[in-house]
């Protein structure tokens, strides 16, 4: 592509090289999270730059796949993963799904070095499971755990497993496929804190899991338990004992997931939460100067967020979100359900419920707009699945994104009365911003497509992919 | 700023500077624009980059003010212009309006290099004045015409003036007093294309103009009528003999104003003629290789546009946005104007305009969902002033923004069709993104707040501005 930073190198090829995918993280992720963290800390009109967009390189990457201009994150984590194109859903294989695409996690653990994957969701989903699965869907969770087992990886640290025996529960436990295949399993917060370099071959599960075998959002996270940062220090712990270096990416997996449902805060929070795991990145890189290299780049743009809002015109008050102490899913699981499961719905009074959504999230009723009041009552009398005479036409899926009507009604008149506004309960196809430091790092600079990414990456490791975008390996 | 490209320069300065500035132009505008491109040509999933997002050098560039996360043009432009951060509405002045600020257009003019300002909206606007005016608002027009007149600049280009005899009408004619101060005025197709170098100061109006003294969205231009690209190749004409080189800066306006509209095929048309605009500089600096540095960025976001919207979720269909034929301006002053004139609202059907509409903006009524149906009805009601009873509470400006009910409604269910949100009608907070190409282009890679455009520039150009962003003279 003529506008990328070009892909070779001179020098030394990087021995320590971290991928940071956020998913569902583009420029209105990262800027909404730099402003969030000055506006706690000050009233000033300033941004608080996160420590990867202080990287002395950044580039903008197109993300669109080869069946949409909006891509999925089976599709854009194959293209960052292998190189090449293909629809959503599928994970490194060709839209055919008879081909079967190669790895840079794979060129790497062939050259030598280690490899690490670590996700903030669970280990089998679609952006980890590029880095080491071949399947023709991404649904196909049993499949991608039986081949994580294969893979020969080093370390998978964070969530879960969907389908640990398969789909049915009629198949064999990955996790005891996984130990016949020499890994160490570990679940528990005391077991993590042992593993120490030498431990061997390690799946390291977080002890804690929200939804959909996932880590906490940040923003529920208890005090103690383990963050994306912990899993990413114990990764370089773990792996930076072999002379031949590493390659480790991991993926905070619940910006996406928080953008999905249009819950600003728990991106924002989930954002800083990455950072953070990037910190770890970049202390390592500061005892390793001139041979590592850090990439952070999304995978796509979740929710079509940006920073402005029709009903705020020219003002945000990012503050106001910062008022927001739980996720829409705890919020749910914590409130909405118990309260449901206890009311019956003709019973059922949005007064109920306004001190525990004030207290969760600082809405304060009495502050609505006429408008937002009635939107808030009827998404109400929706979650208790009530029927509603309305004389206007309406189109639930663009009220509520098949969320929890009340929740993801609550957290939309949060963020607009923030000043964040939202399009979209899917991804949006805006390219998303790469940043880069270290070893190589010229080559990130640019505007170039995720697929450029790969081969990028080959080129700072000096990895022979030598057919460049086409290198696939025959279908079984 | 550290994570800037760095503010020095080696080698000679830049002897021809080129800054292009997309008015409300971010990566949503840009890359709609570059889908756009490619789904009128065929099917593929592909798009086609424009002239300047191929630039080698691309960066990210942060645009709030003094006083929001969200900026607008004035305080925007005078961050590019001058390197300092004002408040909304303040040309080249402080926040507390007691300071005036010099312009990076005036220390090229007095280092000796020639002027130009281009602009397809009124040369009284704020990102033209910002070049050339210090006053506390923008809604000064007619002192921003005056300052233009003492400008010394030798070249403007573009749109008119919205107040060439003062706000009342009763002060002496911006013409009279500019050609006092030398400057010759043109304002026929025929003069302008009769201009050749050695014409003196020049001060060229386009002999169409539409709203607001602006020259005509490029969906609406006629053939043969002047454009950007038309006025930005006389810019480079009338400039270029001089031995100190020039300045010319090139303003995309109506981006801006399409985008406040939610407008999306008219913002993606402007976007495409701007991007016209720019070829003009790039086989200038072809011809000049070297010694020629062309800039392009935004002032900022406007309208919180994305591709992407939760009723098409994954998919786009910009070929829709194709059949748009006309602004919603136009519409307005060619259809539903005359309707509202000549029909009696108690007399008005929608079913009147169906043709029309179909005509303008490809809508097809019967492909409209039942909920769109509804919406059109009430726009139409509400534009033709009749008042319609409704259960429901609702916000008309989060409807229409001001703008006519009926046209805003019809583009935004044109947009929502193609698969574009929007969020706003004013403008949003995040970052914009700067390419650059030429000498000394590597200034503009990395992430770096509008401010530093300034510096960047005058770090190309070697003009001394040495206090950096505190470059301030005394008011008056």
């Amino acid at each position: 592509m003529e506008t990328s930073g070009g892909n070779t190198i001179s020098g030394k090829p990087a021995k320590y090289v971290f991928l940071f995918i956020g998913d569902g993280m583009a420029m209105p992720q990262i800027s909404s999270a730099e402003i969030y963290a000055e506006a706690l800390a000050s009233k000033d009109i300033k941004i608080r730059k996160l420590g990867f967009s202080r990287f002395p390189v950044s580039g903008l990457t197109t993300t669109y796949d080869a069946g949409s201009f909006i891509t999925d994150s089976a599709s854009a984590g194959t293209a960052l993963a292998s190189g090449n194109k293909t629809l959503n859903g599928v994970v490194n294989m060709d839209p055919g799904k008879t081909e079967k695409f190669r790895t840079i996690a794979e060129y790497a653990r062939d050259k030598g070095m280690k490899v690490g994957v670590v996700s903030s969701v669970s280990l089998d989903h679609a952006t980890p499971a590029v880095f080491y699965a071949k399947v023709p869907s991404r649904g196909n969770y049993y499949d991608i755990g039986v081949q994580l087992s294969d893979s020969g990886f080093d370390y998978f640290g964070g969530g879960g497993f969907l389908q640990r025996t398969g789909k049915k529960g009629d198949q064999r436990d990955i996790f005891d496929i996984a130990k016949e295949k020499g890994y160490q399993i570990v679940d528990t917060r005391e077991a993590f804190s042992a593993l120490k370099p030498g431990a061997g071959k390690v799946i390291a599960v977080n002890e804690t899991l929200q939804d959909s075998s996932a880590m906490p959002y940040d923003i529920d996270r208890a005090e103690g338990d383990l963050s994306l940062s912990d899993f990413t220090a114990k990764g370089i712990e773990l792996l930076s004992d072999d002379p031949d270096g590493f390659f480790m990416m991991v993926e905070g997996g619940k910006i996406d997931w928080a953008c999905h449902a249009n819950d600003a805060a728990a991106s924002i929070r989930d954002t800083i939460a990455f950072d953070r795991a990037i910190d770890k990145a970049v202390a390592f890189a500061d005892k390793h100067p001139g041979e590592t290299l850090i990439i952070v780049t999304g995978d796509h743009e979740t929710g079509g967020m940006t920073i402005g809002f029709a009903g705020t015109q020219y003002a945000t008050f990012f503050d106001k979100a910062g008022l927001q102490k739980m996720s829409f899913v705890a919020f749910d699981q914590k409130v909405l359900k118990p309260y449901k499961a206890e009311t019956p719905a003709a019973k059922a009074k949005l007064a109920d419920l306004l001190p525990a959504i004030q207290d969760a999230f600082g809405l304060s009723y009495d502050s609505l707009t006429a408008v937002q009041k009635e939107q808030l009552e009827l998404a109400f009398q929706r979650s208790m699945g009530n029927k509603i005479e309305r004389s206007v036409q309406e189109d639930q899926y663009l009220l509520y994104g098949g969320y929890e009507p009340l929740t993801v009604k609550i957290t939309q008149i949060v963020n607009q009365t923030a000043g964040i506004g939202w399009t979209s309960y899917a991804h949006t196809g805006v390219p998303v911003a790469t940043f880069a430091r270290g070893a190589h790092q010229e080559l990130f600079s640019g505007y170039y497509d995720n697929t450029d990414i790969f081969r990028k990456m080959a080129a700072a490791m000096a990895l022979d992919v030598s057919s460049g975008s086409s290198v696939k390996v025959a279908a079984k």
